[in-house]
């Protein structure tokens, strides 16, 4: 973080404010959405999306505590990062200006390895350089990976593009395991002993890395009407992830979960497009608190070769029961239930037959 | 089949006959599947919800061919397969009676071990003890396992639980490709060469079986009203299916995608409830097909210890354009279009803003 | 409230038990569907639905009270009420046994009309007569209607089925105009008039029934598989309904609106179904709790001939702004920001354009 | 169309193409539309948003026709007409130059006075005046209404607004009866009698219109972030909406209907924002296509105060069947088979039951 503010500093900044923002982005960003089970398209886990609605409030409250009457954001004019901060710097306060040089008619920069050219003839010290120069997001809950070779979808990734885990020729041949305990839906606890969030997403982030857990690549729709290739690492994500999901399995009825499926695909568009202070965001996360009432218990999984394979769950909120699920019968079944059930709940296919082939019911 | 002729006489019945369905159960169930993206709940590729239909159906027209009043199945009380059947029984011929021996009150046998008990007392071949009694169904598509100690969701499957794929522990050290070509959404070629549907399943049931692909384990709720567990193993359809998905991130627009992972919703419901045979299934297949104008090109996918990557695709009609996804900016990009955009996206938000914060516009 | 003990006892009950549950329907169960906006299918308001699950509730208290081990109601097999009694017992208290008369099979009434002779023989009052034997349930926000000449769909309804109503041809020929204010969605008073809830609906049934308000007649999916075909009246409920969608188009964003109208549908479907006490529901209305924030105002309505329509509303939370919608331009308005939007809310359809004809981009 | 005509060319055109598209709008626009069900928020049925892709698809078919670079429209930018002119534009040929005087940050005029003083200046002759300027948009299917005093909410509309229905203070006090027959879907026929679409409109209108059918009152939210405010006369459409539903409470089965209410949400959508040349509306149109199947018959409607109700339907393919509905039981009815389904469509609320109660069952 002294690395951030001398450089800032010394590229011009008259003052330079540096905030952990770990805390409240796993509290009031990464909880909500891993409740949500809101994951875009093909597998993307939003790790950029939901950063910065985050960042951009405290960017407001920076502007305000400092008298400022303008933010700026780096994002270039053809991403979704733009949208997500400028939506979320007008739902805050829509009377800060906003200045994109990306965007300004009057900038001279157009291209990745031009700004690469830039910093360096001003001596702004830089990570990328022009020979492997993807684009990279970092932060506590994922690492995304774009540009470069990646721009052709013919090309497969390599494998010394992953930065903070094993790709999977690397990985350990022996599995580990990690169980995950959870609270209403909030993982607190590892291995049964209670750990805070940033902790926690920090040692999956490691052990998952290793074995290689949640690689994806996509090819994604962009708010702004392009389609754009991404390759994402997400360990400690995925594997939370996996083992909400295994526990509201046990936690939720049919018809809850089935409606949540739907619920996930809204919640992530919003966080996707930016529109985390809005209030239908609010309302998804209304409904979806309700749903995780019962979502307490452990999940145990296996990580092993970039699988976290499921090894068991316990919830004492767990629907399941073996008596009902059991091939053996009891005094509770009777088979006529059944009999009648699928009568009933076949009786429109049934009339619909009847009216369309002309058929009489005999039995 | 010969054996199951022999089986079906020596147990008593009057008249046997065997009908190989698969082509029929690739191109007018497996397919419309595939196509609408159907995956129920967290994972379960349905692979015996999409045969009871048409077994059901064969039924129906046999009986018709051999002047039979009744059908009958063997599926119990408690699962969802009874539903399957018996609806679409109604669906086809509401006349015929239904007779389902498990849930007559008359029935003697109350457990599977009482099956197994019956089967030996009466000389009827059976592949089932009382030992490992897993309750299993296989089919082209895949291989259920229920059951046994599976019945507590707390326990991890055993390796020697898969069938038709490796355990991971046992996966080659080398991947495999395999580049899979669509047409309309249908596979259609296999490392280029043209394929036949059963074929080309089998195929890569096999090679995806042996890199571990496809098994996953969930707890799934029953239409009947509880919950169960099962372990699957589903080798070619997984990789069919993350080509499809991989092929549609290229050729489906935004809207499309988004509103088609609703409409694959409701149609994994449909059919893991027995509902095929129903208008609504029929207009989400047209929904679907729509869709499917542009899902033509190859893609190729890298096997490997249980997971099957994507490694490239190519499609003449890809929406995704390099110069569009690319940081570059040329001649096309109109820095204040972006502005724009943003400014009318958000104003409903701005608005909000003013109005539940008491903020003015300035800018 | 005498008469029903009276006859109760007189009929051979041991004790009766009589609540007034007015207050507790509307709060608890009545403002929550109206501010979920449910409506079934063509527009069947609810009446009967929303009442079941409360009635079952006050029997299971008072079976709690009285130590019974068992429930009842008079529902036949074939309506939806038997589901909502039943399903509602067994969501509040799955041990008490459930006894339903019209399903047993040991019961010798089969028909309507039986039921009258079996009444009178046993001298049991009731207000049925076989001449005009419609089947009627009326609370305080509706009164139903089924049977008789209803029950073929290509009668239209006869003006003296009307109860509660009056027949459009005898409404008055001067419209009469009420001013509804709501609160955070729930109405609190008429004419500027802070009024309760009971009375509230009591005032506009009267004064909505005087101008024929409220009379649909629709043929609707019963949940047990059959249509059947209702006619409805619920003056003051359509009021109400009609007032605080108008208040809601001037309070919600549209992402919020349109993603509710969807949350209304499954609300409707749920009340239907007798689904209310279940997490689902509670879950759907945490989701629409959040959207009722901002619904307070006041909303006019002009009452004339069956029709409730707009004339007028003000809210302190309208997102409707003047200077926004007017065709004048000023300062806030730039024009480029319009066809930046467009650029980018079309790129998408250009491309696919581009791709399926073979076009070229030239401007 | 001889005066448009004369007025085009003495404004200044080189030449004027006109062209009587009435025939196209019917059916390959409204009927579509009709078929879906499409209503857009609280009741505009979309006769602006529905014309305009009908409208730009002719312009790129004249601008090919005539060799033109470049297509023009008329919208202002802070309207929905402006993006469903453009996107069509793009979606049809992204090749054409899009001018849009209004948006034109060289163009002068910046009010709808304005443009009034421009015309007379100009000598074009106009019908609005500075007076009551309300903007209106009439075609085949409605006439909008807005601008002026609807641009407050807090103000009634006045009964001299409407143009082509009575006020309903001005209705005959005689009912008119309409019987309306479809196939699949269709509109074909008026009192028994075939007839074509454009003069089933127009006939409806007329009759509509006296009876002043189809006046809504809304607060709408535009594509582009505003609210606005409209009022909207459209006798005909909202004949044949509420035929066209009548006769499909008859003709769908439940699953189907439900579903293709959200279906419809979605097609509303889509028409309004502009995006008819896409692939999801082709999509939708499909899943619709096939629930038409079996919506042919007659319905009934009575036209009376500014209200079409049901007053009877007939279908061949009616799923009503009155001995399902009727309270009599019978051969098919089962008491046991309702005992059964509520035991198991209630089971999963009676184990969330014992679950998060702690009840035993005991029945």
């Amino acid at each position: 973080m002294a690395g951030i503010k001398r450089k800032a500093l010394e590229s011009g900044a008259v003052k330079c404010v540096v905030k952990d923002l770990r805390e409240e982005f796993v509290e009031d960003y990464l909880w909500p959405m891993l409740k949500a089970g809101a994951v875009y398209e093909n597998g993307y886990l939003l790790g950029t999306s939901i950063a910065r609605p985050l960042i951009a409030k405290h960017q407001v409250e920076v502007a305000h505590a400092e008298g400022a009457t303008a933010v700026a954001h780096g994002a270039t004019g053809k991403g979704n990062d733009q949208v997500r901060f400028e939506v979320t710097f007008m739902a805050l306060d829509p009377s800060l200006k906003i200045i994109a040089p990306w965007k300004d008619p009057n900038f001279t920069l157009t291209s990745r390895e031009a700004a690469v050219d830039y910093a360096k003839k001003h001596k702004i010290p830089i990570e990328q350089t022009k020979k492997q120069i993807y684009s990279r997001d970092r932060n506590l809950w994922h690492i995304s990976h774009e540009g470069a070779d990646l721009e052709n979808p013919a090309n497969e990734p390599k494998d010394n593009l992953f930065v903070i885990s094993n790709p999977i020729s690397k990985t350990p041949d022996k599995a580990d395991y990690v169980s995950i305990g959870f609270e209403q839906g909030v993982p607190v606890s590892l291995s049964g002993k209670k750990i805070g969030g940033v902790k926690l997403i920090e040692t999956l982030n490691e052990i998952g890395g290793k074995h290689g857990i949640g690689q994806v690549d996509v090819v994604e729709n962009r708010l702004v009407g392009m389609k754009s290739r991404g390759v994402y690492e997400t360990p400690g994500g995925t594997i939370l992830i996996a083992a909400h999901s295994a526990l509201e399995s046990l936690a939720l009825d049919r018809e809850t979960m089935h409606y949540k499926q739907q619920i996930a695909l809204k919640y992530a568009e919003l966080v996707y497009y930016g529109l985390w202070f809005t209030q239908l965001r609010e309302a998804l996360d209304a409904f979806v608190d309700v749903t995780q009432r019962n979502v307490t218990g452990e999940v145990k999984l296996k990580l092993f070769k970039g699988r976290c394979s499921f090894a068991g769950a316990k919830s004492p909120k767990s629907l399941y029961r073996t008596d009902l699920a059991s091939f053996k019968m009891g005094a509770e079944y009777d088979p006529t239930d059944a009999t009648g059930f699928i009568r009933l709940f076949g009786l429109q296919t049934k009339v619909a037959s009847i009216v369309n082939k002309g058929k009489k019911i005999k039995n």
